[in-house]
C-alpha cells in the first residue's frame, strides 16, 4: 500500500489540548486506486471537535485537524474509482474506513465495525498514520466512505447533515418516526434543529422540549407541532404518557425518570449525546410501560446517502453561521455557551 | 351491581405488615353474572408478595391475603358466564380487572390499562372493596380475568406459571427469542429457572449468568446450552458482545455497564424485577452499539393464556417446593435466604 505523501493541504490545527488553532501545513497521502481527492469548500462544526480537541475524553492524538462535516468537490481520483468523478459535490462524515468485512460492515452498518472505524480524525488510520480531518483545504478519503451531495443542497448547509443530520435521522428511522407517531425532539441546538425538520418531513407529530420558552417561534417553523419548556414542572405532568419516542439530543445528564413518564407503552427515549457521567434511572419507570432507553450513534454510509437524498427531496436544511478560519476558537467558546443559531460552519476557502 | 357477600373462605392473613400470618376466615363476593367461583388448589409464593406483605413499596392494605399464582377448580359460574364450567381447571394471576375500554385492554394488554388494573390482591377492586388474593380456599374472580389451566399440566406446578411464568414468557416473546437468537437469563431462581425452560423451547441459545457455578448442574438440566458465574469478571470479557437479549430477573442493583458490554449491537437489556435503588449507566453503553435498557410488565391474559398452552405443549414446568399453610413464614425467610429451590407453592388443602 503506497503510503506516500506530496499533497500539501492548509489545515486548522491545534497543538496540544485547549491550545489556539493555527493555521499550517500537512501532506495528505497520494491517491490510492479507490480514493478521492476532494478540495474541501466547507466544514462545520460539531460539539465533539471540541470535547476532541480539549482532550475531554482522553487519548487525542495532537496536533489535531478536527472536523467531521466535509462538504467539497472531487478533484482528482484513482485509477479503480468508479463511484465519482472529478467535479462531483461530495461530502464525508464521521469515519473514513472500516474493515469491510464484518457483519456490520457488510450490512452498511460501517459505524459498528467490529474492528472498529476510522474516524475522520483524532484516530490512527489502518496503515498506522493519524487522521486530520476537514478543518482543511484538501482530504483524500477511499470512495466508499465518501457520499454524494445532491444538486439542490447547497455545500455550506449540506456539511452539518454529515453528522447532525445522520445522527438524527438514523435513530428517527430505526424507531419509526413517521406518520401517526408522536415524536419529542430534546433540545434545539446543532443537532435538535435539523431532527426536528427530519421527523416532521418523516410524517411525526412533532414535540420541542426545551430548556425555555425562547426558541419557540424557530421551533415552529422548523416544523414543530408543539414546543414545552422543560424548566416548567407542569410539562412533565402535562405530557405524562404522550410520546411514542422521545430523542435526546443534549449530552448533558437529564432526569431520566421523568422524560421515561412522558412515554406511552413500549416508547423509547433514544439518546445521541452523551454525558461524562452516568445517568440514573428507576427500574420501575420502564417496567411500568415496557419502555426502553436507547442509544444511538450516527449511520452507515448507505444510510447517510439516503439522509442526503431524503433532506434534498423534503428541503430538510440547518441554519448555519458561516464563520472564517480565525473565528474557529471564538466559535469554540460560542458553541459552550449556546451561543449559535445552530450550526457553526467554517468557510474553507479563508485558510 | 351486587356487592352483598356470603361466601366464606378461609384464609392465610396478615394483620400488618411484617406480622406472622394467621388463619381467619372472609366473604367473598357473591357471584355477579360474569364471574366464577374458584376452588384454590394451589397458591405459588412470589417474592412480590413479602414485598407487599412486608409493607416495603408503600400502601399496603391490611389485614392483607397474598397470593397472585393461583390454580384451582371452578365450583360455580355466573349466569353470563360462557367461557368456563364447573370443573375446569383454570388459574389466575397478577390482576382480576381492568377498564375494558383503552386502547391497552382493547389489544389485550391490560397490565398497561390507563386505569390501572385491579390487582388480585391489595389494591382496591373498582367498587372500592380491598381484593384478597391467592392464600386462601376460595376467590371469586370476572371471568375474562381467568385462564384455562391445560389438562396436562398438574395444577402445583401450574401455579407460578401465573406470574413467574408470563413474567418472562412475554418479554423473551416481545424481544423474539428463538432460532438463532442468543439470550442469556441473569439469575437462577424462581423466575430464571422458568426463563431458561422458556428460552429454550423458543429456541434460543441459552446462556445462564448466575453468581457463582452452584446452579450450573441444574440450569444445564432446565435447558441451558451454557454456564457462567458473573463473580468472576472474565466472565464480561469473554461474553463482550455475545447476546442479542439479556432478560434480567434479578431484583439488586447491576454493574449496567457490565451487563450492556455483553450486548450484541441492537440488543437489549430487560428488566423484569425492580431494585428500590435507580440503577445507573453511561450513555455511551448504549450509543456504541444502538443498545437499549427495557422493562416488562407480566403479560396480558390473551398472553398468559398462550404462555400456560406453550408451557404444556413443551413441557416447561417449575420445580417447587410444596409447603403447608404454617409454614409460610418460614417460607418467607428462606426466599429472602435464597433457600428455595426454586419455587414455595402452597398446598391450599392445608389452611
Amino acid at each position: 500500500m503506497c503510503n506516500h505523501k506530496s499533497i500539501p493541504s492548509r489545515v486548522l490545527s491545534t497543538p496540544s489540548a485547549k491550545a489556539k488553532f493555527e493555521l499550517t501545513t500537512i501532506e495528505r497521502r497520494d491517491l490510492r486506486p479507490n480514493d478521492v481527492l476532494i478540495d474541501i469548500k466547507f466544514s462545520g462544526i460539531c460539539h465533539s471537535d471540541i470535547h476532541s480537541a480539549y482532550d475531554e475524553w482522553g487519548g487525542g492524538i495532537f496536533p489535531m485537524v478536527p472536523g467531521h462535516e466535509i462538504a467539497g468537490v472531487v478533484t482528482a481520483v484513482g485509477g479503480d474509482v468508479t463511484k465519482f468523478a472529478v467535479g462531483d459535490r461530495v461530502g464525508v462524515g464521521c469515519f473514513v474506513d472500516s474493515c469491510g468485512e464484518c457483519e456490520y460492515c457488510l450490512i452498511g452498518e460501517e459505524q459498528f465495525c467490529t474492528k472498529g472505524v476510522v474516524q475522520t480524525y483524532n484516530s490512527l488510520d489502518y496503515d498506522g498514520n493519524p487522521t486530520y480531518g476537514g478543518y482543511s483545504q484538501k482530504i483524500v478519503v477511499k470512495e466508499d466512505f465518501v457520499v454524494r451531495i445532491p444538486d439542490n443542497l447547497d455545500l455550506d448547509e449540506a456539511s452539518p447533515l454529515l453528522c447532525a443530520g445522520i445522527t438524527t435521522y438514523s435513530p428517527l428511522k430505526h424507531w419509526k418516526a413517521g406518520s401517526g407517531k408522536k415524536v419529542a425532539i430534546v433540545g434545539m441546538g446543532g443537532l435538535g434543529h435539523v431532527a426536528i425538520q427530519f421527523a416532521h418531513a418523516m410524517g411525526a407529530e412533532v414535540t420541542v422540549l426545551s430548556r425555555s420558552l425562547s426558541k419557540k417561534e424557530a421551533a415552529l417553523s422548523f416544523g414543530a407541532d408543539h414546543y414545552f419548556a422543560t424548566s416548567d414542572p407542569a410539562t412533565f405532568t402535562e405530557l405524562a404518557g404522550r410520546f411514542d419516542l422521545i430523542l435526546n439530543t443534549v449530552s448533558a445528564n437529564l432526569d431520566v425518570d421523568a422524560y421515561l413518564s412522558m412515554l406511552r407503552v413500549d416508547g423509547t427515549l433514544v439518546n445521541v449525546g452523551a454525558p461524562a457521567e452516568q445517568d440514573q434511572y428507576s427500574v420501575f419507570s420502564l417496567i411500568m410501560g415496557r419502555r426502553s432507553i436507547a442509544g444511538s450513534l450516527v449511520g452507515g454510509i448507505r444510510e447517510t446517502q439516503e439522509m442526503l437524498d431524503f433532506a434534498a427531496e423534503h428541503g430538510v436544511a440547518p441554519k448555519i453561521e458561516i464563520i472564517r478560519a480565525d473565528q474557529v476558537d471564538e466559535a469554540y467558546d460560542r458553541v459552550l455557551r449556546s451561543d449559535v443559531r445552530y450550526r457553526f460552519v467554517i468557510d474553507i476557502s479563508t485558510l
